[in-house]
This record gives structure tokens, C-alpha cells and sequence, in this order.
């Protein structure tokens, strides 16, 4: 068993924002591992705008570089550290968000609104400390690793990661070889949130016309989600005529292309339009934009839900109706990760792959760790929906 | 059988804003019975805010004077139209809110959310003209009768009345005498209002903190209702001192008093200190007071809803923190009539009343129908939650 002193690797190191060229592919050693950590050699990793967002904000409040973002990695337990139950030696396993397990939510079901979901998952604190800069010169190095990981408890841009054991989903017998692993990535974040937000959180019906705003990583997840709940309409509403086709492909019914020059009442209408004028049953907002939310609001039915699970700025206001709202009989939810355990849920998308229900290597788009810059510049254009690092 | 044309009671006609003095006790006549409509003997009426609010709108909209108000009726069926099938003559029955039965809202056993909700309940159409004024110089009477009825249906602010079916709760069997069809008149809009938006509409569970905000009619039978489904810990929010003690009577274990010279804040504080900082997991809203329901937002615990079921002015804006909302996982409801179908809910509610999980009688006040502006300034003062009157 490898001593993980010894454990030397490349990561992907934020020392600032990525747009501010912070970014940079370097060699690492692990400090040893601690209770309730894993050792992960990882295989593949996919990448999400929360990367690209945490990885932007200015040093304090609990953020600090540099550190290693990713947190939707995929690999093979090669150490386990004290009290460990989560997972052996050897086991593939797939990573996704930490949670208290205490708190009330935790108790309840629902560890994507734990109550310490932010210090746990995002802040660097000096437990947190797990990389070292394998480059430096030795004079330099402190005692104490001076690179923060463990960012939602995994920090996944890096071929060896120490990981905290809530995050891992154990994965052993469900999925064959390094392959099939390295499809898989995505699902502890992106995936469960698009998917899980549909058949979990709005319990979407086989009856229900559901129409989803943004053709992201997420919001084809809903789509797919959708298709899986059998819904029998299901709308896609996007700008990019790229997304729209891949909409179609992966199970969306009709789909809407937002015209950027326009009013945004117009998409409104078109879901109007597309559903006898009763609109959706259960809205997906996945893009966080105010005005798109708004209309959200306005597109769904009498007694429809409108999820919310697109991050909207910090501050972000919404202007809600009260008397319309209330006397339509609607429903505004917010939702984080699907509102999914992903010890459970993940299985069960796993189960959706193999069935050909759950299309996912549709939207994948693989790329060596070492091109991460395209992977990231292909995210952002739309070429590429879920780009997967490969280490 | 009587013959509806010869019929004359006594009703209260709104011929303006019930302020400006326009409400007005006469004398008057019935014209004959049409399809799917029954003539009933009003033995009771409960008296609502919404009563005043109609009454109080411009002409207009759909909205005529003269007309009678009153929609929590009780009586007995002393004539049926053709097709009516929901009730025989002699039965006892409660009267509701109407709706269309064939939209899909309807369709789905959400009638409170009806597509036709407004024009069915609210608009003043020709085939609503229901009394001639009796008293008037028959030389100046039209063979059309003058007064707008069935408000809800039913405007049961009359001796006699000409009900919609879609109205009628037949309560044959469940009910004793005149007396105990007086008490259960509030039933069908404000008591299944505030007990159907916790029972139905946010499925409150035992374990669950509820916060009650607002402690009039839907309140406080909001409160009972939290005590029906075995809630166990039930906050009461309201100004008023008796209202505070009222609510701890019927089933509250704790109260919070509104300080109207202090920032709404310290509500929201208070309701944390009661719940280990956690907050509610349902708060019902029944205010419709903007600064009350922000409030509302806040002081709701991660994965809690929060059920707006007070009707607020109608242009108003709730300023909704996406991101906040969103990452706690909160929801947001609408809900009118409690979201429940009257002839399965009204009949629970005579159950829950006869086993005293429902102390009715603790919130009800009755009144001749001539004391009807006592009845009403009454209300407005706090003195009685829920005026009654009699007939």
C-alpha cells in the first residue's frame, strides 16, 4: 500500500481566477490521510460553471488560494484512513458533494440543504490543507501543505485526491473498468441536479408537461429526467441552436429558441402556445437569469411548480406576484443537487445508462487533464456541454 | 312546494362599499329556480373580509351593484331546479365556493384553482340576477330582476336564496337541528381555508414547527388545524392580546406578539428562539401584509414551506432573495380555499368538530342578521373572530 507521504501527483491549482490566467497544471505531493478520508487516484473528472465560479472570488470569507477545484470526480480507492466504511481498497467510486449527516435536514433526507453545506463544501479551512507544491524549492516548503482541496470535499482536478468519506458514492459492481468510470463523472453534480430536480424534487408525473429553461449540462439532465418520469410534453427553451437539436435528441418533445433581441415575454407565449395555453406543469430553471425566472413564473400552470436550480447572482431579487401567484395555486421551490441522496440516487442513474433512458455520453466531451483550457474555452462557447478531464 | 316566484325574505344588498354606508337590510323577491340551481332557506351566514373587500370594489370589471354578498351559508334545500342531483328538498346542506368542474385544474380535484374561478364566484353576469327589490313601486320594476346574487354561488346574505349546485355541501345526516347547522356555516370558505391549507395543501406532519401568521378566522383555524395533524410544536403570530390567548386556547403552544412600533424583524427572531434557530417547516401567511410575508420567507427552516393563503393587495411585488431561497431549500405556495375539494373536507371538518379536535364555537360570534353592522364592526375590532348571523 502506497504511503501517501510519498504520494506525488499533477493537479490543477487555482491561484486566482481562471479568466485571470490563475490556473495552472503542476505536480503535487498528498499529506497523509486522516479519519474519515480516502485516497483517490482519479481517473476522470467533469467540469461545471461552479468550478469556474468559486475559482473567481476574491480571497476571505472562508475562500482562500491556492486550492484545486473539481467535484464531479470519478476513481479507484487506493488508501482508506481511520474509521472508513464508505469504501475498500480498489473500489471504483464515484464523488459528489459532503454533508453533516447531523443537522435536521441531514436526519431528514436531504443533505443537499444541510445546514453546513457551505463551510463543508466550499470554504478552505486549515483542515483542508492537502497538497503541497511538488515543484518548490525545499527550502521554502512549510511543515504544513500550503494548497487547499477538498473542495466539496474532493477537490477532483488532480490525479491523486484525498477525499472526505461523505462524498464518495461506492460504485463497486455497477460499473466495468476505466471507462466506464470516466462516463460516469458527471453524475455526482450535474446530472443528479437536471435529473434529480425533475423526478425527485417536483415528482414529475407521466401526465405533466414539463418545460426546462437553459440546455446546460443541468438543464439536459432535466430534459433526460423528464423523459425517464414519461412526461408527455416536454419543452427545451434555449438561444443556441446546437442545444435545441441535442434537446430533441436526448427526449425534449418541442423546443422554444430564445431570441436575445427580443422581449422575454415571447417564450412565455411560445410554451403558451404549445400546451393549449394551460402552460407547464413543472418549469426547470436552470439559468438564474431574474428575467428568465420571471418568466418561468408566468409559463407555468395553475398549480405548477416552478424549480428553481439555476444559481442566480448573490443578490439576485426576485418581484413576485403575490395575488397571481396564490390564486394560480403555484409553487416556487428551491432545489440544490436534485434534493438527491447520492448514495441512492446515483445507482439508480447508473441503472438509466445501461437502459439506454439516461443518454448521458450524448452531452460528454472528453479531454486530457492537460487541455483543460480547451475543455473550459469549449464549455463556455457550447461545443462541448460536459466536458470530462481525463487524468 | 313554495313557488320561487312568489318567494320573499329579507337580504343584505350592497348598493356601494359597505364604508360608504351602501349596504342596506330589504325586502325581496326570487325569480323562479333554472338548471343545476336550488332555493335555499338560509338559516346562517359567516361573515368574511372578502365580503367587504367585493363590496367595497368600483362597478365594473364584471362587478355590478346592487348585490348581495355572504358566502359561508347554511340551510335547508326547499326547492330543486332541473338536473340538480346533489341534494333533495329537506336536506341540510353548507354552502362553498363554486367552480367550473371541467378545466384541468377542476379535472386534477383542485376546483379552489379553477381556470373560471373569478367569473364563476366573483363576476356579477346576467344569468346572476337573482331578487328584485320588493318594497319598490312595481311600476318601476323591470321583469328582470335588478340584484346580482350568487356571489360564491350562493350569496347567502338573504333569508332565501337562489344557490349554484356546484355550491352545495350536502351535510343530510351529519348535522342536528337548527342550532348545529348555525355553528358549522364558517366551514365552507374560512375554516377550511386556514385547516385545509396545513391538513391539504402543506401536509404538515407531526414532528412538524408550525408558525401561524396572522391570527383572524384562517388563522386560528390555521392553528387548529396544525393541532388536527398532531403538530408539535405551533406558533401563533399576531398584534392583538385576545387573538394571542385564543389561539393558545386552541391548540397553540406558543405565541409571538406583532410589536407594530418595532422593525417586523424581531418576529422572525422570535420564531428562531422558539425552534433552536431552525425555523419553521410550514408557515402559513394569512395577512397578505408584504413586510409580514418577507418575514414569512425568513423565518422558515431549510426544506420548510411557506403557504401564502392571506390575500394581499392586488399589484403587489414580494421582493424573493433567489439565491437564499434556493440554497435553503425552501418553497413557496399558493393556495386558496386550502386547496380542498368542500364535499370530502367539509364533511372531515363536522367529524373533527364532534370529537373536539375543532372548537368551532370558541371563534364564533352570532348576530341577528339586522345587527349585521355590529356584526361586522366586531370583527373589525378583534371582538368576534367570526361574526355569525342568523336568520
Amino acid at each position: 500500500m502506497a504511503d501517501t507521504q510519498q504520494i506525488t501527483g499533477r493537479a490543477i491549482v487555482s491561484h486566482g481566477p481562471f479568466q485571470a490566467g490563475g490556473w495552472k497544471l503542476q505536480n503535487v505531493t498528498l499529506r497523509p490521510l486522516r479519519e474519515n478520508e480516502l485516497l483517490v487516484e482519479v481517473v476522470a473528472s467533469g467540469v461545471c460553471h461552479t468550478d469556474l465560479h468559486f475559482a473567481g472570488l476574491e480571497s476571505g470569507h472562508g475562500v482562500h488560494y491556492p486550492r484545486v477545484m473539481g467535484h464531479e470526480g470519478a476513481g479507484y480507492v487506493r488508501q482508506v484512513g481511520p474509521k472508513v466504511t464508505a469504501a475498500r481498497v480498489g473500489d471504483p467510486v464515484l464523488l459528489s458533494f459532503s454533508a453533516c449527516q447531523t443537522c435536521q435536514c441531514c436526519r431528514r433526507g436531504h443533505p443537499a440543504h444541510c445546514h453546513n453545506f457551505d463551510p463543508i463544501n466550499f470554504e478552505s479551512t486549515q483542515a483542508n490543507r492537502v497538497f503541497w507544491d511538488a515543484d518548490a524549492d525545499l527550502s521554502t516548503v512549510s511543515t504544513e501543505p500550503n494548497i487547499f482541496g477538498q473542495f466539496f470535499g474532493q477537490s477532483s482536478f488532480a490525479s491523486w485526491t484525498l477525499v472526505q468519506e461523505e462524498s464518495v458514492v461506492n460504485v463497486s459492481g455497477l460499473v466495468e473498468g476505466r471507462e466506464g468510470l470516466q462516463l460516469l463523472a458527471p453524475l455526482g453534480c450535474g446530472v443528479q441536479t437536471g435529473a434529480g430536480a425533475v423526478i425527485n424534487a417536483a415528482s414529475a408525473q407521466p401526465g405533466d408537461t414539463v418545460a426546462v429553461l437553459g440546455l446546460g449540462g443541468v438543464g439536459l439532465s432535466a430534459v433526460m429526467g423528464a423523459r425517464i418520469a414519461g412526461c408527455r410534453t416536454i419543452i427545451g427553451v434555449a438561444r443556441n441552436q446546437a442545444r435545441l437539436e441535442l434537446a430533441l435528441a436526448l427526449g425534449a418533445t418541442h423546443v422554444v429558441r430564445i431570441n436575445p433581441n427580443a422581449d422575454e415575454h415571447h417564450v412565455t407565449e411560445a410554451v403558451l402556445a404549445l400546451t393549449d395555453d394551460l402552460g407547464a406543469d413543472v418549469t426547470l430553471e436552470t439559468t438564474g437569469v431574474p428575467k428568465l425566472i420571471a418568466e418561468g413564473m408566468r409559463m407555468t400552470a395553475n398549480k405548477g411548480r416552478i424549480v428553481q436550480l439555476g444559481t442566480a447572482p448573490e443578490n439576485t431579487l426576485l418581484s413576485l406576484p403575490v395575488h397571481e401567484f396564490m390564486v394560480a395555486g403555484k409553487q416556487y421551490i428551491g432545489v440544490v443537487e436534485g434534493d438527491v441522496v447520492p448514495r441512492t440516487f446515483v445507482p439508480k442513474m447508473i441503472e438509466w445508462i445501461k437502459t439506454g433512458l439516461l443518454p448521458l455520453h450524448e452531452m460528454v466531451g472528453f479531454y486530457q487533464a492537460e487541455d483543460y483550457r480547451t475543455a473550459i474555452s469549449d464549455m463556455k462557447s457550447g461545443k462541448t456541454i460536459k466536458p470530462v478531464l481525463l487524468w
